[in-house]
């Protein structure tokens, strides 16, 4: 059993959700998070070279934090059994996949248990 | 040492937290998610017949994105010795079994390390 | 590769994004989340014995509800080839650490998988 947690673009949630249900995988949990992914840092600011040693990291932190702003981003959880994960990736690439920088991270982390609360079952049936 | 994740009713956070501590696991945390667990698909839409093929999914899918909406529902996590899991576990289940569906989901996740900031302890002692 | 976890104060989480991108870690998801930690519970209400047997455990339960509520904290999540965690929870943790209750906690998380939806990639040159 693993957990797919992906992050991705909020105008993608419906689709993503819709795409998912179609294949069979309704169950689904979302939140708000902002985030941003890998940025080019401004290595300008250190090969001009009016910064040295221990001011570098300041200066580039302060540079970073003002320019590359956390940016509102839907999280996604489903767990699947162990042989769907493929699949559910596919389902998740094909719907957010445009080319362009913002697409998201899909994570896959491994589950030991899950439980429905209304019945108790645990393993598989409670998440199928 | 293990994360112990759960999707409960809104209306239950402040039971379970009490339930919790009571059992003397007061540490916990709490976002709000949006979620849905397994809903009946409308195969009636497909054994009709009038549709076949490609048009299957995108109809299914649209019917399941209309139909079926996610409703808010709260997200708990709380990390515990191995030892802990069976008797946290069911603590949530007595909390938030009603029998009726949204009852929600517990999961399990492998965790391997905890470290308290204040004091840099790890493992048992930095969640204990 | 693993998922790094923390539990921080919400006017922490600029400064931790700007080490952390500081150091070479750029890509951060973060997310509003209220949460505890450990809290001493009231004894005294068991000690002065009024209260016995079934009674005691409602009782406490009721008086952490009251008086010990969640507080806004904020999560921040960030994946890291296995050879940087170390670094990453030191930066945390420096940044984080006031010697006072509430600075938060870390968890390391093992994660199998990460995919940078945009390309396909997978592994480590999807977090890097």
């Amino acid at each position: 059993m693993k957990e797919i947690m992906s992050i991705i673009r909020m105008s993608m949630v419906n689709k993503t959700k819709a795409a998912l249900a179609a294949e069979g995988f309704p169950a689904f949990t979302c939140a708000k998070v902002s985030g941003r992914g890998k940025k080019q840092m401004h290595y300008q600011v250190i090969e001009e070279g009016f910064l040295t040693g221990e001011n570098i990291s300041t200066a580039v932190a302060e540079s970073i934090s003002e320019e590359h702003r956390l940016l509102p981003k839907r999280w996604i959880s489903i767990t699947v059994p162990d042989e769907d994960v493929a699949r559910v990736v596919d389902v998740i690439i094909n719907v957010n996949q445009t080319g362009h920088p913002g697409d998201g991270k899909i994570f896959v982390l491994p589950m030991e248990e899950a439980i429905r609360i209304r019945t108790g079952e645990a393993g598989d049936p409670a998440i199928l």
